[in-house]
């Protein structure tokens, strides 16, 4: 099971109504935060995850409202009495911003280990399997997705008549490889193929490339940005590098998913329910995103 | 008339009930603030005085509850419109930390002037005048107060004796000089002796050292911290150079203060009325601090 949580539905400037746009997984206890704007501390407080297991935080981008949240959350990370290393994954230049922000937070009772994107890759942290593109911004942004693998089926009638000892049937299955009287046996003599795992895309800010297509393709939940509501803002969104309603819709359609949220409101978009229909009417599925909505998502047969 | 307003009363950390402590006071349309946590810029959007207007930021220290708003308030400034410069006023390092925290807020449509705090001085900005002292905290720290200092009466009968003209009275008032027919006129021909003007002192983190009562003298309000309201705190306080209530009761006492806010409660402090009489046993006239709590202030005879 993975849990997912949307921290905050606001873009650009935190708001008395709205957090910034942030994204909390859970995995076995374990968690991944997804951007920390101003305020993202609060609203994970209120939600009541812990901050000790945050063991990876991914920016997209470095404008503010998507990582002036750091140096506080380091500092509540280090008061929850985390002292393990803490991962931190951004487009190239993540370490020069983050020390410019740990200006003010320069003691922490753990350390920090960088990732800058460059080529395509998979990076795994605690179970969470995460991938990324290059997105269309005004600056350099990553969507991520993060998957959750599934094994195969243990083929039982098979391993019977290989004749695999019962004892080694678990290890065999967690570690792929396992030994008895000296004899190896490994995963492929008795593991269907894999199978359909979870997989949660996370996209702002961004207009809506072909790219993101393939990236989010039959995800099952695809949090995107919806700076825009209103069908007359298209303009206003293709220069400032955003999207409306129906753009993250269609996107969700092509792509194929379960499920749309849209987050990233515009603070002058005070009731983004008055356009769902435009992507309701694209995409069924698409919910509004709210703070603090939470999603437990589970593997399907 | 000066309008205070405490903008949070939290300490160490913003939680979901308090906002991070924080003062704006506001003289004739121009703001001043003094520090500026994590999620300062939403709690002064609730109260309403607006953004453009902000002259000076004045911080304590370089502990993150206060200043780490700060890339997020100069954006939001930027958004409301300023385009004059913005005075930064704080210990030393000021410009080396300001400068760190500006990576995520590289374009302003301002500029920034430092101001970093060495030997005692006042500032005079949009007509707040600023004096500080060193307090004893875990790090430089600074107390601030703010005078709006008040001009002697204007002799009508001592005018008219040195057949001063009309036309410059008001003139002379104003500016201190004026001239007529070639001949000047200075102020202390008819201006009496300065009058009581007013003044706030915001004093935290520290302990209640003794130049904090000289510091605070005859001040109409003293915002001062009170991290922890349990007498039997007293040690902790000492050695986390923090102030119970108490304490700061004292020294709101020894200063002859008019009034005393307490704020800058711990987290842990969940009910400081609990406390109130702590304090309010030593000095009469203490109110704890409230989100936005506001007081207008004016000139008294």
């Amino acid at each position: 099971m993975l849990d997912i949580c949307l921290l905050g539905t606001g873009g650009m400037m935190p708001t008395p109504n709205r957090f910034l746009t942030a994204m909390l997984a859970r995995l076995n206890g374990r968690l991944l935060l997804i951007d920390c704007g101003e305020g993202t501390q609060v609203t994970m407080k209120l939600l009541g995850w812990g901050f000790k297991t945050i063991d990876v935080i991914c920016f997209t981008h470095f404008h503010a409202d998507h990582i002036s949240g750091l140096p506080g959350m380091l500092l509540t990370i280090g008061n929850a009495g985390r002292t393990e290393p803490l991962t931190l994954i951004g487009p190239p230049g993540l370490q020069y911003i983050v020390e410019g922000l740990k200006r003010i937070a320069p003691e922490l009772p753990f350390s920090l280990k960088y990732i800058e994107l460059k080529q395509q890759n998979t990076i795994e942290i605690s179970g969470f399997h995460i991938s990324y593109i290059l997105v269309e911004h005004m600056v350099r942004c990553y969507a991520y997705r993060i998957d959750v693998p599934r094994k195969g089926k243990f083929d039982l009638k098979r391993a019977e008549q290989l004749n695999i000892p019962k004892t080694i049937w678990s290890k065999l299955q967690k570690e792929g490889i396992a030994y008895y009287n000296d004899k190896e046996y490994t995963a492929d003599m008795v593991m269907g193929k894999p199978r359909k795992g979870i997989s949660v895309i996370y996209c702002t800010d961004s207009r809506p490339i072909d790219s993101l297509i393939t990236f989010s393709k039959y995800a099952d939940l695809l949090i995107c940005e919806g700076m825009y509501g209103e069908e007359e803002k298209k303009q206003k969104a293709i220069e400032k590098k955003h999207m409306i309603f129906s753009e993250a819709a269609r996107l969700a359609k092509q792509a194929n998913v379960s499920r749309l949220w849209l987050t990233h409101f515009s603070p002058a978009l005070l009731e983004p329910e008055l356009y769902l229909q435009n992507a309701k009417q694209i995409f069924e599925q698409t919910e509004l995103g709210e703070e603090r909505k939470v999603i437990s998502l589970y593997f399907t047969e």
